[in-house]
């Protein structure tokens, strides 16, 4: 069945919005109709390649008419006036997460995305991963019983520059708050959020009295465990596992390896060549199809893409573990 | 450097037409001008797709002086015609393999093949395949030391239909037919064949005295020996791995799994789900690189793509593979 | 250079008495003189396998003056006696874990120990696995640079009878000790204790107010972080893996499986059979490598035995992370 | 059931007798009663290890009456005299393969044998391996459902002294041998043999006229093909592996690991110690196995010893690989 596909309009032409833009002009279902930027040179470039008028003003093209999503990929701080503004457009939008790093605000904006009845997504893509996506159909279909542990391992391969770490909101709500939303992926309700951080490494997280290297324990109200290891680096390329454990059996999602090659001779046997170098490659179809499944949102149909609530649930986490690092007590949340 | 796309005229639209269609489209340096075919609605149904004029004759394509290079990808009786037809318009062209089932036709349009210069190329995709290629590349760089043994496994998802057997030539000519490629890639000298074949569950290869089973050994010149063992059907999934086994080492190509995801419990642990079903997902990537070799070839540039001297020495390798098992002799050979 | 063997005493002929009489009899630096327990049949019974005295009561064992080492594998809560006596014969002594539920008897005794100068032990038996001594030697050698996260999966194959639980002291003391003590033959200085723990699935657990299920956190002075995941039960057979994450590299432990076949079919690819069943499969080459190391302790020889102040240091940590679970706070300790 | 240990006599005390004889001390169903050894400093020290008479002539041995079998591991050209002096003697005995390199002195034997009614086994120890026994039991259980393919690695660590080779038979009869055993133990009747050798790095193997390397495929009357690798040599340790290819599945047989640990970095990941050394250490578990096997065949129980037969038809199927890899033809068998 063809539809017409959606005109998307993109804000931000940064690294993510610019594996958007090439998603939105892959998908049949899509164009890229805007593409939108203060940076100008970022738009054009964006546009020469895959089309769409450029503006430096999300207004005008909210104003055009001629926009029927939009993907909002610009920085944090921008993301709730965005949405403030697709909303009284009437636009759907998917916005990269965080929602904001002030969860007070992201509060103030929740009863109007409740009322409005627009459709808005998070870009949580890592539920969109096959492999994460997988298990979790698998724990969902009971093969392994009862859900008691869930252990996440997620390292990034090389920690980002100083002034960066310096606006980021800290290690839980930049880096973390994808593995509480993955927690949340096989156990939504969290009641409880224990953090412990540490600086061992990071010149730019001891400058911004943040942490490099993390472990957070998630209580969820059915009794379940959840356990996050978090590092800024990591020799071996981008480290990202899952361990479901549960009263029957347990389902792992392994690194993807580069190559099916390995190698053996007097010294090491089985050897394999690194893992992936970070998100781009481990999650280019989990981009692919979040697009996907957030334009069946736009469009009204029943969809799977991680709501407003979830951006706000994933926020809550990671403020609670923030205090937990600090205060060294474990923190409740309601969700 | 950008450069003018190469019009492509591809012959036969089966399913490997299609996949060669749909990687011309997607390759910026290609675009699809003819598409032929004597089934004139599958010419049709590739046009629509990705463009071309479309004709059921290959002589009206090659007059038209509209084609850069051909992709021949017809059944195996028409390609020593569309080869000549090829180099008669001075038209490069990539060949499926086998050039055809018989040598002696392929040895009457060797010396055409050598005087006209015209770039002939042989589909042995799995040259291309990452993992083959990293595999050779690393032994070639001597990493394991002289290669003295070579170890192919090679077998199909399902046997063919009876039909097919009939006219394939046999197992050895249609389907081992890769794996010699793929011994002379590392090993190109090979001095001696010797071929052992069973039929143990398929009617039509038992109907077209054919085997359903074989194992071949290579000698190469160095004294290296291959082995290569084949079956016309795997239950899980497409098997395709090598081992390369050197004097001080050894490099493996594993199957390639289709999920990260594993499962243990009271049964079994680190049970994958099973391998990818057949040389589409297999070697797509594969195919790209091959087109893109191909392309360099066809402009003069160097290129790595398997020549007719190597789509002939597979042939003859072939031929003594099946006298082998018929005879339950060796078979010297000169390449 | 042959030696006299030492004359063994063995108090307590339960399960883990039972390993360690037969690994006695089995080393021929090692004799069983005399077998205690107040259960005399379990001493006959050991007796009648591997020789040596029979009696009820430890005091006549010590005073016959045929012992040169006393192995103690009673009850916890005869420990601290059992201890006392044997300093007080001056019999080195070779102790299980824990030396005792109540840290302030631990404690009441520590100076006796020192002064003493009678050589004592603890059971820590998992450091003398030949895959974790193996992995702290290359941790410890820098083979993957500074060390900044140790990960510890710790999982019995079933809960303990609800009897056991009642005197178990709780998951910390019981199960986690173990675990405590592999992170500090890693990172021998922890300053900080957190820990969660949940009752999923074990009425024994519930009744008797412990965990079946937990997860612990521990800070090294180094500013390296510890997560340790527990469970009661596990149904893929007995969990013990390991994972060592440096700022070069990591080094795992895996599970060790108990057959090298595997199956792949059409529904699963490289099926191994579920793990060991329990620690004394896991860990029998473990216990005879302690007994050996206790030897050369009680001989006077260098020995890396784990020391009385490693078993009390384990026990601060039990009780840290007994208190922390409760109180939800994290817990400093020095150690 | 407690039953009288039977009283061995061992003959021949290099580097294989002397496994056998810890193997006999160790069972509780055996004793060494009696050591031959021409050699007689051979003959002493296992007889100061583990007891028993010392004698360098084994007819001495027969004629005391005291030993309840006999343990054949002297030279191969002593086998066929001493396994008569035993049927002479009427003592079951356990020979080390092969029977003798001379088919037609087997064959001459064969009639003794089968009317004496003396149990002889053959030491085909690698039956006995566990996960071998595991993989030949699955596919007799129907788990992979038709067997159709066989094959089978392996390869030695190193290349024998020069004088060994000068006086083993040649490759096949020395160590092809127990591959072809291994074969027959998944599929007894084998009725071809189609063998190739090359001689590649082995100085040793040049110098006598033998091969260093060899490939061997073997057709069974059900139409199975057996494919058997091998090497004089092998960087990466004793490298023993074998996959049953069936019409439903495959079952693996994967080398033995040396350690649980794998080390990850920036160069490789998951890279393991190498495999184990050599036949001592693999087969250690099977060289017992294989003993109380034959001690139930020595009582007259039920046994799955390997039979005179079967070391008969090794040495046919052997035999036949020779010929086959000097004339260069396939040769048919009946065993």
């Amino acid at each position: 069945m063809t539809q017409t596909p959606l005109r998307f309009g993109l804000i931000g032409t940064g690294r993510i919005g610019q594996v958007h833009a090439a998603n939105i002009a892959a998908d049949p279902q899509a164009t890229l109709a805007w593409v939108c930027d203060p940076f100008i040179e970022g738009a054009h470039a964006l546009s020469a390649l895959y089309g769409g008028t450029v503006t430096t003003d999300a207004a005008e093209m909210f104003a055009s008419g001629e926009v029927d999503a939009v993907l909002i990929a610009s920085p944090t701080a921008t993301h709730v006036d965005l949405l403030e503004a697709a909303i009284d457009a009437g636009v759907p939008a998917l916005c990269e997460k965080p929602i904001d790093l002030d969860t007070a605000r992201v509060d103030a904006l929740l009863p109007r995305v409740q009322s409005s009845g627009v459709p808005i997504a998070l870009g949580f893509n890592r539920r969109f991963d096959p492999a994460f996506a997988e298990a979790r159909a698998r724990v969902a279909a009971g093969e392994i019983g009862a859900l008691e542990q869930l252990s996440i391992i997620s390292r990034d391969p090389a920690a980002p520059p100083a002034s960066y770490v310096a606006v980021s909101g800290g290690i839980f709500r930049d880096m973390t708050i994808h593995d509480l939303d993955m927690a949340r992926f096989f156990l939504p309700d969290i009641v409880e959020v224990t953090a412990t951080g540490s600086t061992t490494f990071d010149p730019g997280a001891r400058e911004h009295d943040d942490f490099d290297t993390a472990v957070v324990t998630l209580r969820a109200s059915s009794g379940a465990l959840v356990s996050i290891t978090n590092s800024r680096h990591s020799s071996v390329g981008y480290d990202q596992r899952l361990e479901a454990f549960g009263a029957e059996g347990s389902i792992e999602v392994a690194n993807a390896l580069t190559s099916l090659v390995s190698v053996s001779n007097g010294q090491s046997v089985q050897a394999r060549p690194p893992y992936q170098n970070f998100f781009l490659e481990r999650y280019s179809v989990a981009y692919q199809a979040e697009l996907a499944e957030f334009i069946k949102l736009a469009r009204g149909e029943q969809s799977t893409s991680p709501t407003f609530a979830d951006g706000r649930a994933a926020l809550i986490l990671a403020d609670a573990a923030a205090r937990s690092a600090v205060e060294r007590v474990s923190v409740a949340v309601t969700l």
